[in-house]
């Protein structure tokens, strides 16, 4: 079988998460839409929360808002249901190659998923360690019981790689990491109502 | 027993959805923070979906958004987690005497709420009737089955009256749906991980 440009020298593309698509926000959505197109699960990333100060309406076209302001999260980004159970997450980049500071996550994110599971939730984090090529699920207990013990403000990568579960994923599941949690957290198929 | 003011007159309160509070939105966003602050359910409204299309970075202030445009939305407004349970819904006011127009909501959402129902969630609708001073909680299951085999395009304010869950409140808590909530779809105290 002959291909265009067969000449070429093909290279096998590695299976990075650098390779699975563009940003670890994009990976999410795209698989979410997949969750969502074959009934799986129906989560959905927040929108950006904004404080509004101005809006134009002007005639004959939609309104433009001309100043707003980014505001702190008073919550994670993303949230939902799977098998009859709340899901709620917060998912973040990492450059750092030793470790994940916890100045990239707002105390406000972390009261909130401390809140959501006491009312039964199902909570992680998604972190994306870039200079591994790696994204892992660290289960938002385990996050919040370092987070307020440890004499450091960072989580070093052998604790990462100790207490987080690697996230598998290639398109159209880029980052499916439902596969993985419903191991980790012993999800069942047949929930009752 | 004396009152300080004793000697004022005493006026009763009516017990009215105009005298609950401002606006149905501010009313649920007070009841949210009662429900979270005493540990009873986690539940936020979703910042209002907008595409950005440009942000200038000043020196030493703020980031300003300067355009964006409103976006349709493609979920509720409303979800969190209660006794467990994924609540999902959608909140709307209602200026007409006789019927809730169903191009107060948009399709996507009625979608959303089908799709979360299919996954096990409490979805539903909560109406403001403003010129009958009613709430109204109104199963999802209900609201879909009838938007799709009537031949209006609107609800009846018979059937609302007939199908929907009069829902009470006061300060602090202006609209209380909860507690409709937790009879009218059966939720129980102590629910199974």
């Amino acid at each position: 079988m002959k291909y265009p440009n067969s000449n070429k020298v093909y290279v096998k593309p590695k299976e990075s998460a650098s390779n699975r698509g563009m940003s670890l926000e994009d990976d999410i959505n795209r698989t979410n839409r997949y969750y969502l197109n074959h009934g799986i699960a129906v989560i959905h990333k927040k929108p950006t929360p904004i404080t509004i100060v101005h809006v134009d309406y002007p005639k004959r076209s939609a309104a433009k808002i001309t100043e707003a302001y980014f505001k702190v999260p008073s919550t994670t980004d993303y949230n939902g249901i799977y098998l009859g159970r709340y899901i709620d997450f917060e998912a973040k980049e990492c450059e750092s190659k030793t470790s994940f500071p916890f100045s990239s996550i707002h105390s406000h994110q972390i009261k909130h998923l401390s809140d959501v599971m006491k009312q039964g939730a199902i909570a992680f984090i998604i972190l994306r360690m870039v200079s591994h090529n790696k994204d892992f699920l660290i289960r938002a207990n385990d996050f919040i019981e370092f987070y307020e013990t440890a004499d450091r403000r960072s989580l070093p990568y052998s604790w990462i790689e100790e207490n987080g579960f690697v996230i598998t994923g290639r398109y159209p599941k880029p980052c499916d990491y439902l596969a993985i949690a419903k191991e980790v957290f012993d999800l069942q198929e047949n929930y009752d109502e």
